[in-house]
């Protein structure tokens, strides 16, 4: 491999395996999650949610709940604001019904009392009224002509004319002229994919404590992903000043994306102010299933024509995302998504985001493009079987790389694809023997990821260690991250920086925990917040010596005479610097604050041995590699926690998750017995391969590993599968009824 | 009046009286106090104080405590730091004793169990056996010849030779020859003057909510007026790195400076090292008697010189502290402030700091100075009144003014104190006639003022509104004057500025709000994060407008073209800009970091109206005026609330407050009900005048306000007595007892 090295030589602390800073308050129960906040005087909340699919609310009355013992107050839709607009309505809708229940689990009334139990029992005590309407769960039906309209109206411009109402944005994008393409291929295939919702599994449901006073000053502390943007959202949900909302993230229990909007956070809120005391909400699980956001589902159909040689001459997708009954299903992510991993010159691709009877969907990891991989890397891998083709091969020979004009418009920088697929064929898994009955599967995946805005802010105490106050919640490690970066550029030990999730009133704007931005953009701003500390530090050198400031350079920890004055003066180290800062002008802090832009790709490509057990239609995933650049792996532990857990949420999604609805528009497995995640058990030791081909937009060559793990299983597994069973699942999950099924037709022929 | 004016006029918000920011909180009581803290798993601690005065502690048996069902730790002095030095072992000692305790409530074994009742039960059951030693609670008896010793080689190199080793520190300043100054003058008096030792009151006793893992990282909520500094000691204490202890500072229910340093927090901390639970820790009123810091008890002997006009010729001073068992007593304070008010040609000033066995003062508003005044003030009023002096026109005679070569040492600059006076004296209240009975006193008070390190940050939100961390907690409306200064730099509305105090993870490190220099100095800082903010708002507009960003000027919270540009564009507001700030460079912060030293020194003028019950002995204040030099008031109430507070303390330090020791050195008013501070019918309404010249060291010309305002009642209200009763009381407080003993004595003749 020859890659442009940015630092790649000559780091001390990146790249070490330190114990992570949230370790022991993990271990020992001392981290405080989103339901360990209590307040003096602090009430319980429930909430009252629809029994139906879709019915229109004639009436509620709240009279029999609020004269029982113990309630103190209850909201509807009347105790928010009034008058929002685009996204903002969408979210209060979706967070309290207004004039109709729009799926089943839709808020429809909160109750807040003294304990859990009476604010439990009164919720049933609150009767509402509702004209049952007719009612569609599925994408294509909702589609489809005559299918209920679940709002007039919410469809945007980009939406072609002549569609039904239910289609509420459109997405379209390629170059090239693919029906020219298909035209030159010696074999072309088209199939037909679907995918069922799932959910992020996050082990900790929703929680919260609010209080609101009637002056307009609140105070929030809550299970998210990112609490500027529930500090935003709340603000216009409540009508008020978004600075007078003070949110405070809590240690998280997983997010996976599904924890970067709001759910139960304004309720808590409007029911504070009602009865102007602290109120504590949390979710159980069948309420997070009922009412938070699962991924979409989808209906998509994939076409590729290829070479004899392995060449793809056109591709062309088109992706139908269900997203529930708002809009915002990712189709435009998917879409682009799709084929970003192949130098095309012929590809199109289009989405549809389409609304249903279901919960607003959330993003899951890489929002969209874990369902284009599964169709588009399927169709690849019957394209080479077909074809007699190896599958590591057909994909080297089409790869993206630096220069290639992606799917989705741009020109692709530095990039690591082939990295990770050379890297793929040389583990000794690719070439290892299958025993009898299993297949090998492999797959690429692709995120975009991101940057945002960020402000972190490095203040130094007077003994000499480092307070770094980001605003990214940590959902995979990025205190660990963090601190590694500061230690690498102030030159101290890891364990003298403490990192704290700083909140929404002592810090400037940031951007939500998503996109796989943390360590890119927060660590970026680590960096150079880092780095300003440095400056001034250099600066009181400077004048402790009576030499310029740039007469000083940075080394180890300590200041040290450069240049002519080098060898003036004895190295002078950090503490002896920041003991004396209050008399020498005052409190050291670097800062930074900007919106980073240089976030770079991701590829990745898993392989995965699988074997059918043809009486039961279980799948076993007998081994599992996980091969994925980095950029640069700052702590690289956590990346291969990455890599593990997106192929572990892979496998689940693959396999046996899904949202089943009933004919009545209900969901029928609403919780983690009946929605079956994997568990220990079910996994194999994942293996991981971390590549490092540099984001030349990071100082350090950082890109994001967080979502595009979870790009290749889908598909990698699937293929897998047809090469153990012999038959190719269309539809996910791949569960044992799914799989009977396919055998048996297969046998009757 | 002629003052020089920085910016007397122009203003839109500072100087106007808007409702306080905590106001809602406090009186719906969601404001969250030091012990309004809760973790889950949380401990309860209890502490074993020692009943004896001074004592060798022999032997500590915890045995019987660690059996009892529900206790969890038991912590003494070796669960602490070893090899601390100078004020680090001196807090250490004062939070548990070593192998002696050193005055009665002196901690020396501390419990933590699952229930408050628990703990002190258990606490009951730790047995500590002492070897009662000789002690001794008072200054003059302390220093004399075969006192106990309280502590070998606690003395610093300051203490001339010859003194007993209970004289730790020593003081000396003036200048000019007093001995020819008194020769000079028509008449001479020297008094001997005492005070005792008073507590500041605050009604929320100590109390902390402490978490500590064996990681050595620690979570810290506590009620106090620097958590910076509680950070730093208790990270010494614990032996912990100070950045790994985050500190959160409460909502505080008063302070005056005795939550300037720790008493419980350590404690706590090592209960929860030890337990791996968190610790809650809550001083009953008691214990706040016993075992935090009163100010010092005095001795002191006063000398001036006046020629039949008025004009002093001499001052000489002689100022003895009795700070408890621990250096630290501001004896320097009082020698320097004594004579503060006066250009003298001759003045010499002596402080001797001495510990006894009693607990280790704090700071009490302008500590050290309000005896200074009862001294100096009592024995000019005295001159005034053997000569037929008016005591207002002699005090401007002598009066301190720019130029002035102060007392202690330098030349001051803009001052107010002639101002004052000439307030005092045009006030109605001076020239009121009197009731028969009635007596009226006068004096003048003197504090420094400080200014320290400081750290601001300013975030604005997208809907232009704005969120100002400061690091100094409130203790007397500084969130209102916050964002008064910031909307006013701002030009937005005082509503839209949310202030909060941050913890000591997420800002610059910050001094603890004392020496009256929070409006000054985080005023400042809050001025110069505005404008910061200012510059790059003005940034962003000069980008959009594709204009020099020096032609971009900020008017009533628009950007707006000026120059060579003015008028090209509409003005454009500070929401439009930060609407769209993440797109057009990030989030918009302010900063400010550094320790400003331009505080000015503050004069005030109180007039006092007594009445004497000769019968009973108890004084009535029947009228009360402050004036006072504020600078500029930027929240006028809360300067009032300052002035009003530090008069009505003054009152009871005056008439009621005091340490009562008995023979065993044991301290018999502990509580409320024995120590007594006035209550609402104890007081008249104090009436307030605000004098604003200006500090040149300020933008605004903030001086601070609320230390000054305790040093002249103590004077004032025993010129009131003398010229009541026609008895002069040398001793406080002037109590009914010590009243009628004079008025006796004086009958007696």
């Amino acid at each position: 491999m020859a890659l442009d090295s940015l630092k790649s030589e000559g780091f001390k602390q990146v790249g070490t395996r330190p114990d992570r800073p949230d370790g022991f308050d993990k271990v020992t129960g001392r981290a405080k999650f989103g339901a360990d906040a209590t307040a003096p005087g602090m009430l319980h909340a429930a909430i009252v949610r629809s029994p139906h699919a879709h019915a229109r609310i004639t009436r509620i009355d709240t009279s029999k709940a609020e004269a029982l013992t113990g309630v103190k107050g209850v909201v509807t839709r009347a105790d928010f604001a009034t008058g929002l607009k685009g996204e903002n309505w969408n979210i209060l809708e979706n967070v309290m019904a207004g004039d109709t229940a729009l799926y089943d689990g839709h808020a429809v009334a909160a109750v807040a009392a003294t304990s859990p139990l009476i604010a439990r029992d009164a919720a049933k005590l609150i009767e509402v009224e509702y004209e049952i309407l007719p009612h569609v769960t599925d994408v294509d039906e909702a589609m489809a002509e005559g299918a209920p309209v679940i709002r007039e109206g919410a469809a945007d411009k980009s939406v072609p004319p002549g569609l039904h109402p239910n289609v509420v944005r459109y997405h379209e994008s390629g170059h090239g002229d693919v029906d020219k393409g298909f035209a030159e291929a010696d074999l072309v295939i088209e199939d037909h994919f679907r995918t069922e919702a799932t959910h992020q599994g996050y082990i900790e449901p929703h929680a919260c404590l609010a209080t609101l006073g009637g002056d307009g000053k609140g105070e929030l502390w809550c299970c998210t992903q990112g609490h500027w943007n529930v500090q935003k959202i709340c603000s216009a949900l409540l009508g008020l000043e978004t600075s007078q909302l003070r949110v405070t993230a809590s240690e998280i229990g997983g997010g996976f994306g599904g924890k970067t909007t709001v759910f139960i956070e304004p309720v808590a809120l409007a029911l504070s102010r009602k009865t102007n005391k602290p109120v504590k909400l949390v979710m159980s699980r069948s309420e997070v299933f009922r009412a938070t956001g699962p991924t979409s589902s989808t209906s998509m159909d994939v076409k590729i024509g290829m070479k004899k040689d392995g060449t793809i001459t056109a591709a062309q997708g088109v992706f139908r995302l269900q997203g529930g009954a708002f809009p915002g299903a990712p189709c435009e992510f998917t879409a682009m998504c799709a084929f970003a991993p192949y130098a095309l010159k012929n590809v199109h691709q289009v989405g549809y985001d389409v609304i249903a009877n279901r919960p607003k969907q959330a993003a899951y990891r890489a929002p969209g493009s874990p369902m284009a991989a599964f169709a588009v890397e399927s169709v690849i891998d019957e394209l080479c079987g077909q074809l007699g083709l190896d599958p590591i091969e057909t994909r080297l020979k089409n790869a993206s790389k630096r220069g290639t004009k992606a799917s989705f418009g741009p020109t692709f920088d530095q990039i690591g694809l082939v990295e990770t697929l050379e890297a793929a064929k040389a583990h000794p898994h690719y070439s290892a023997p299958l025993k009898p009955g299993q297949g090998r599967g492999i797959s690429c995946g692709f995120w975009f990821n991101h940057g945002g805005e960020t402000a972190v802010s490095l203040a130094l105490s007077e003994d000499g260690t480092a307070q770094l106050a980001v605003g990214t919640p940590d959902i995979g490690g990025s205190r660990a991250s963090m601190a590694l970066m500061a230690a690498e550029e102030l030159g101290i030990p890891y364990e003298n920086i403490r990192v704290t999730i700083a909140d929404t009133a002592t810090l400037g704007y940031n951007e939500v925990s998503h996109g796989s931005r943390v360590t890119y953009a927060s660590g970026l701003a680590t960096i150079e917040a880092a780095r300003d500390a440095v400056k001034k530090l250099c600066a009181r050198a400077a004048a402790k010596w009576g030499i310029p400031e740039d007469a000083v350079k940075w080394e180890n920890g300590c200041a040290v005479p450069s240049g002519p004055n080098a060898g003036d003066f004895d190295p002078l180290p950090i503490d002896q610097i920041t003991k004396r800062m209050g008399a020498t002008g005052g409190p050291i802090v670097g800062h930074f604050e900007a919106t980073p832009e240089g976030a770079g790709v991701s590829f990745a490509t898993h392989i995965v041995d699988a074997e059918v057990d043809p009486e039961t239609g279980k799948t076993s995933v007998v081994r599992y590699t996980v091969v994925q650049d980095a950029g640069k792996a700052i702590h690289p532990t956590y990346v291969e926690g990455q890599f593990q857990g997106g192929a572990a949420q892979g496998i689940g999604w693959a396999l046996n998750e899904e949202y089943i609805y009933g004919e009545d528009g209900r969901l029928q497995n609403a919780v983690f017995l009946d929605y079956r995640i994997p568990v220990a058990s079910d996994l194999p030791m994942i293996d991981t391969v971390i590549v490092e081909v540099p984001n030349p937009g990071h100082p350090y060559g950082v890109r994001g590993v967080g979502e595009t793990s979870i790009c290749p299983p889908l598909a990698a597994i699937a293929n897998a599968v047809s090469a153990a069973a012999g038959v190719r699942l269309h539809e996910l999950p791949m569960s044992p009824p799914r799989i009977l099924t396919a055998l048996e037709k297969q046998r009757d022929g």
